[in-house]
């Protein structure tokens, strides 16, 4: 049989929590479908940092080469940001992406409709709001050389800011070819009135765009793309951009929805292989308290089902699973408008499950 | 008499006609107050681009270096767009800035309450909503070393970020400034967790910080700012952050106000020398139709009378005198709930002066 293998990082905070409960719905299933995984947990972030004394321990990269995917539950809290670099969680989550090479980061920003009043959006204003940001994810000024050096005015930082064409290419058609599978529209954001990266991106992108005729392309500031998010979300279909950009326009076009305890990634590389994790953090303030809500992480194994396995009938099993408890009202305290209707973590898991 | 020297730059699309409102607010203002101002006008950006061949030609900045002030209109469009990029509106742009060392922009977003119903936020979240952006704005990646070489991996393009101790200094030392004129909180945007110019940034800043032990500091991740700008934008009081995340975070800002076509901007240098110009751009779709908003180029006279000359009693007028006309009901298309009611732009101006 087609074992798939998965690597579980559950990580900080609220990560083992609702890992836990995306575990439950792993094993379901394999009971409703048929198919089956195998599972192998590996210590990452802050508490690989306290028990082995490094966010990324080689033992974990092993664990998620192995793999055929990796589900990871969220990393960092305030006990280690104070830590020199090489000791931050973040360290880590730079290190697994460029060990494994997922230079494609999937965030789809779409508003549940039960949750449409969470956002702070007027609701005519979000209607029909459902993008995906596609974020290169192992270039640009992430990953450039930095360093201090002393000049005239005192020391000074640099951050280099590279991107070659191959990277460009092979974000820009992931870009294109999500957009083929929706509404085909892409908006490629830079800032080509300012920077070199940016011009060679757009170049790019539109040499790319001859082999995608049927996707309509738009090139947006990113400036300007950040005040039509606000302006117009429900306009955008696909949004294409780099790194650093991608990190900012993602996180704001995930609040606007009011969605964002809901909201699941994926990080791809080449080939099927992918890193699925929720968009929310660690919520260190909440965690061990049993209150968290596993849905992002739930709904980011049904994303992994989708494009790394080719699941798609558990995906939608998974999917429509969600939808029909929270059609049925049931809230964990992130999202309930009654704070004391409010149901646990393991009671919305169980929920959700059994709706599968 | 101390006769204030102004360089006037109308620049292209709209700039002409809203400039020429501001004009006629300068004209008031000796009558009413008895200062004095001399105007010289200067080509920038697109049209100096058709006349002189540069968008900034040397006549022009030998202008602005000899006045105390300089009032600019908007600069671009479609027309310049593709250009090379010594001949884009935006390199003047970008070279006026410098050659003036006009290291900090102020970005202004406040809620104009009849306009509060504009934004695509709930009302009763933006209330309270007024916030300062202090952007650096002659360093970081806009001023970086910028080239293209080849790699293994075909073209690259490179920019950098640079930073050093004294410009950070200095740009904090202006959040702070500000901060303690208002309600003495003050949020530093960075990406620290990634960065080295965002290490040094938080540590300069943290060291500038107890000269102002008033002042609250707080250091927010510039993609979390994004995402609380959305969610509690009542709660900011004065952003302080780098050149290129100051672009983003203060158009995104300015967007949730509602208010864009009303907000006006000052660009600062050491001293009291100042440029003042409205936050929207050169609009080239509906300029030379007379329909243009002139309000946040006469409120950006207003800013220099407070920031460069200290005119605070004139400043109050003009913004008093804008509040009154608004009150009243008077409209230009943009702001306008029925557009058919819609005044021009010298009739918005001539109610502007007469209120003054
Ligand atoms: C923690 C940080 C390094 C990371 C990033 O900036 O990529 C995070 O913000 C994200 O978006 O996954
Ligand atoms: C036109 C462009 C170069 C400029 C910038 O990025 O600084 C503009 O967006 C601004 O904010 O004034």
């Amino acid at each position: 049989a087609d074992v798939k293998k998965i690597a579980v990082i559950a990580g900080d905070g609220i990560g083992p929590e609702v890992v836990g409960e995306a575990l439950k719905v792993l094993k379901r299933t394999e009971e409703l479908f048929g198919y089956q995984f195998e599972t192998e947990h590996g210590l990452f972030g802050g508490i690989a940092i306290d028990e082995k004394g490094t966010p990324l321990p080689q033992e974990t990269l092993d664990i998620c080469q192995n793999a055929d995917a990796v589900l990871l539950g969220a990393v960092g809290g305030p006990k280690w940001d104070n830590n020199p670099k090489e000791l931050r969680p973040e360290t880590g989550l730079l290190g697994i992406r460029k060990a494994l090479g997922l230079f494609s980061n999937i965030r789809p920003a779409n508003v549940f409709d039960c949750l449409k009043e969470a956002s702070t959006l007027k609701p005519e204003v979000l209607d029909g709001t459902d993008l995906i940001v596609v974020r290169e994810l192992t270039g640009g000024i992430y990953f450039g050389e930095k360093f201090r050096r002393e000049g005239e005015h005192g020391t000074e930082a640099v951050d280099t800011c590279v991107y070659n064409v191959t990277e460009i290419e092979r974000i820009a058609r992931q870009g294109f070819e999500i957009a083929l599978t929706r509404h085909k529209k892409l908006a490629s954001v830079d800032k080509a009135n300012v920077l070199e990266t940016s011009r060679l991106w757009r170049e790019v992108v539109n040499r790319i765009a001859v082999e995608y005729p049927d996707v309509e392309l738009e090139h947006v500031l990113v400036d300007n793309c950040a005040m039509q998010l606000l302006r117009r979300p429900s306009s955008f279909d696909v949004i294409v951009t780099e790194n650093m950009f991608g990190d900012i326009i993602s996180d704001e076009a995930a609040m606007l929805t009011g969605s964002i305890g809901m909201l699941s990634s994926a990080s791809l590389g080449e080939g099927s292989f992918g890193l699925y994790e929720p968009v929310h953090g660690s919520a260190p303030d909440i965690a061990g308290q049993g209150i968290s809500n596993p849905i992002a992480t739930i709904l980011s194994v049904a994303l992994m089902f989708r494009l790394t396995f080719g699941y798609a009938d558990a995906a939608q099993s998974i999917e429509d699973a969600v939808k029909s408890v929270l059609d049925a009202g049931h809230r964990t305290g992130d999202i309930a408008v009654d704070k004391s209707k409010a149901i646990g973590t393991t009671a919305m898991g169980d929920l959700i499950i059994a709706a599968m």
